[in-house]
């Protein structure tokens, strides 16, 4: 790592979705609407993911919360599933109660009382950020939340990662940014900062020209790892 | 439609992979390594999707046959397979024997009867296209072979679509712009086309915001439309 001790980072960056709320919550909700509730959520998503990059390839942005709706539409029609509005309903109220991994809240703690600065930097809304902060209890640790809105573009593209300049002046290879999503690493790598990967589920990393400064399988760990030198 | 009549086109522009060329064609070739060549090919198509536009986000291009290679290495190591490398290299080649659909040689001819200028645009390279053309003897009718490579980024990317005003001096909606895929549909809307999305097969439109003008089953389909009009 460039900086390779705790003291070294002027602030830590955490990714949303996949980094420190599971994603995966979304498979049991849609259990009642699909006999293929991984299938249907794994399309869910990756059409979701999709859409805000091609939006921001296209300059069309739209909010995340459009978007994910937009994703939605497409999986019913493929999963040939018509739903009620209240169901509907349920499955999109189903971002907004994402459980954060077990490790989060002890890891934001931890850091937060060893001084650090945090921010959350998403590519979600506010709206539908704040709930899964206030849920998990996290919220009072972070100096701020930044997302896609403020700047209407989506991770990867370079616009969103330079919004962290507003809140920390700092060299971005000096602020530590955390992240799960493989696009995230070579996003966030080709901004400049330093990263650690999050590799919750042993996945291979995406080829995309980046490689992670540091690679941990959970928050216990990245906080050992820059603690521990 | 914006051009009712067939003349009323100044040039017909082709994407290739799903459009022209049987991508589904793959899958059989991934039956020699893997016991759900479905599956893997699938992942395999979507991530050489996923890196393309990721890498045009992050203005960080390679070619298409890198990123096609990429994507492999990802899926081979989800699905735990370590290939030798004449096994390696049969995938790989297997991009440039992709069959043309049966419906494209004899519209192409057609089309070239009736006078029409045509064009294919692409994500691929030359490489990786030259050889499907000629296999499917439609080289002849094409004016020009336009991708990635001339403006280093991809679909649905502004700057590849406007390449065509190189070869063809008309405005864009007067030319008919030909694709199978949604992500395409949208940017040749975005970029001004009047446009003819091919739904092979009878999958929904990905909701990006735009419509197309005209939606064919087949390029017969298509052919009839404009000269039975």
């Amino acid at each position: 790592m460039n900086s390779s001790t705790f003291g070294g980072f002027h602030g830590i960056v955490f990714d949303a979705y996949g980094t420190l709320f599971d994603v995966s919550a979304i498979i049991s909700t849609c259990g009642d609407i699909s006999d293929e509730p991984e299938r249907f959520s794994q399309l869910w998503r990756s059409k979701q993911l999709e859409y805000s990059v091609l939006r921001t390839v296209m300059d069309r942005y739209a909010d995340f919360g459009e978007i994910t709706s937009d994703a939605l539409d497409y999986t019913l029609s493929v999963f040939g599933v018509t739903l009620q509005h209240a169901q509907r309903r349920r499955l999109m109220q189903a971002w907004q109660h994402l459980p954060a991994f077990d490790d989060v809240r002890p890891a934001l703690e931890h850091l937060h009382l060893a001084g650090q600065r945090m921010i959350v930097l998403s590519n979600g809304t506010r709206q539908m950020l704040e709930p899964l902060m206030a849920q998990a209890e996290i919220r009072k640790y972070l100096l701020a939340v930044m997302t896609s809105e403020d700047v209407q573009s989506f991770k990867p593209d370079a616009s969103i990662y330079h919004l962290v300049n507003e809140r920390i002046y700092a060299r971005m290879n000096e602020m530590l940014f955390v992240t799960a999503n493989g696009f995230d690493v070579a996003g966030a790598k080709a901004a400049g900062f330093t990263v650690c990967r999050v590799d919750r589920l042993g996945l291979p990393l995406d080829p995309l020209g980046f490689e992670p400064d540091m690679v941990v399988r959970d928050l216990n760990e990245m906080v050992d790892a820059l603690i521990g030198n």
